[in-house]
């Protein structure tokens, strides 16, 4: 028959197997916490168990899947499938994960860093349906990026294309992860934003209920409590989500002069923040991009919310 | 026989017209000033008898001609032909170029902006010869760019991608062109390093060879002077190149993190500063790129000089 795919999705935390139609239905799903300091043999033989559960639960055989796809986390290499040292993934060095599965499954695999299969999810099943060019931003715990370009991923010529969060718009800004300076990413991360939350607490500038919300422990403020706090009209909270969006903007409008996409789509917490964060994002672009590609462009959350990661891989094989 | 094409490089200042065979090799050329004052419908009759003549001046035929590409300052459509009133030539309002060309000729019309067309000639028969994606960015009087990926011209969805000049750095710094402030044209152009040659001599901060170079006025400082200057080992010039190197390799750092590219090449002012300008930019890129995209990327001066504009006409049709 053939008619199915299995999609994997491997995180820092999480592992997820799915069972798809071809057309993209979710039939049965496995979940398990990754163990990631376990090393990458205990969980690929974990992901292989997962992978038999799932088929079963879906009341299938492996004679039935026509191909596997991976979303993991980057670096990887799309054509060998070799894994290289996610930052949430240690003791990944190198490693083979495509030759790994195919050699168990004898079905094709196909890897994926995860943003950019995010990226293809929602192309394919999501807010990008329709339109020929999308760029995908994550906005949690870092800011990743996936382009699809006249329906393919744009991978660059060593898989390294979309770093989207890591370019610069302070070099004498904040240290960010990466070890760079006023990356956008380290101005409007989740991280990123808590830091400047608690940065204007201590500094006393005002009253907020940001602290309230945090249980009044300054070091447990996240970017969920400055959210919260802006709903409910709160001004450091509101300031904070401005100051992201400019950022944000800014960043985005020169990715909008360079790509000219049709579609921005934004996760996590502009899903979550909604319009109090997209209306000054897409003010900000407006301003700061060029008439031409800025005309051109619509800037909206992500659509897919919690099956974003199983369609991710899935996407990849469908 | 068909085994010509037709070029036509459509510049605000220059016309120039040539035949190609369809390896590229020019045969035949004829330019003429512009005369853009005088509007599109007089540029238009002008090209069309250049044509004439670089036909028979090649021994040939209009039936021996296959196609004519033509390379022309943007906003333009590339598929309808249309010309969106380029900053260099004043009256051309929505002018359909490719149609009337094609009513003129009867034959096959391709149209695309000049940065994208020089683009492509480097990749086909330039600095870009055997890369897989190319970016080109010119330096002179502007900061425009072309994307060539997997041997394509990359256009965006209404022919706007590639404005890396516009990307903005300093969201407070100098005004741009466009409109906006801090864009890396503002910082790196041709103007600009004589606007900051200018503003160093006139806050007299050091002696500099740049003026007498300038015949002693400071309005006629061009950037021909700062590069010809720092050559001969200028104090002041030096460190504006240094400068100039520090803007260009954060752009172009952002770019590289964005596209992932495996080649950029620099046009003009890069070409006759050389290492002077290549180095400081290479070292730039180096510390502010994510390290996988910054080891797959070479840096270099644009190769085709001279005969740029002629090969970028052609390189549509070829």
């Amino acid at each position: 028959m053939e008619n199915f795919v299995v999609g994997i999705d491997i995180g820092g935390t999480k592992l997820a197997t799915v069972v798809a139609d071809v057309s993209g239905r979710i039939i049965s799903k496995v979940r398990e916490p990754t163990h990631a300091n376990k090393g990458p043999e205990y969980v690929l033989q974990l992901l292989v168990d997962m992978v038999y559960q799932t088929i079963k639960q879906a009341e299938l055989e492996l004679k039935d899947i026509s191909a596997i796809g991976v979303s993991c986390g980057g670096p990887l290499d799309t054509k060998t499938g070799i894994v290289y040292s996610p930052p949430n993934l240690p003791g990944w060095v190198a490693f083979p994960l495509k030759e790994k599965l195919e050699f168990e499954f004898r079905i094709p695999v196909k890897i994926e860093n995860d943003a950019n299969a995010c990226a293809l999810a929602e192309y394919r099943f999501g807010g990008g349906r329709g339109y020929k060019s999308v760029l995908y931003m994550t906005m949690s715990t870092g800011i990743g990026g996936g382009i699809v370009l006249n329906g393919q991923v744009y991978h660059g010529v060593n898989d390294s294309a979309g770093e989207v969060g890591h370019q610069i718009l302070l070099p004498d800004g904040p240290l960010c992860g990466c070890g760079k300076r006023g990356c956008l990413e380290s101005l409007c991360s989740g991280p990123a934003i808590a830091r400047r939350a608690k940065e204007a607490i201590q500094a006393a500038v005002s009253q907020s209920v940001i602290l309230n919300l945090a249980d009044g422990e300054v070091d447990a403020v996240k970017s969920e409590h400055v959210l919260l706090a802006a709903k409910k009209g709160d001004t450091l909270a509101l300031e904070l989500i401005d100051e992201t969006a400019y950022y944000m903007g800014w960043g985005i409008a020169n990715l909008v002069n360079i790509l000219n996409p049709d579609i921005v789509l934004l996760g996590t917490i502009a899903i979550a923040a909604g319009d109090l964060l997209l209306e000054p994002i897409r003010k900000t672009v407006s301003s700061f991009a060029m008439t031409r590609p800025a005309e051109a462009v619509t800037i909206m959350p992500a659509q897919l919310g919690e099956s974003l990661g199983d369609l991710a891989a899935v996407s990849l094989v469908v």
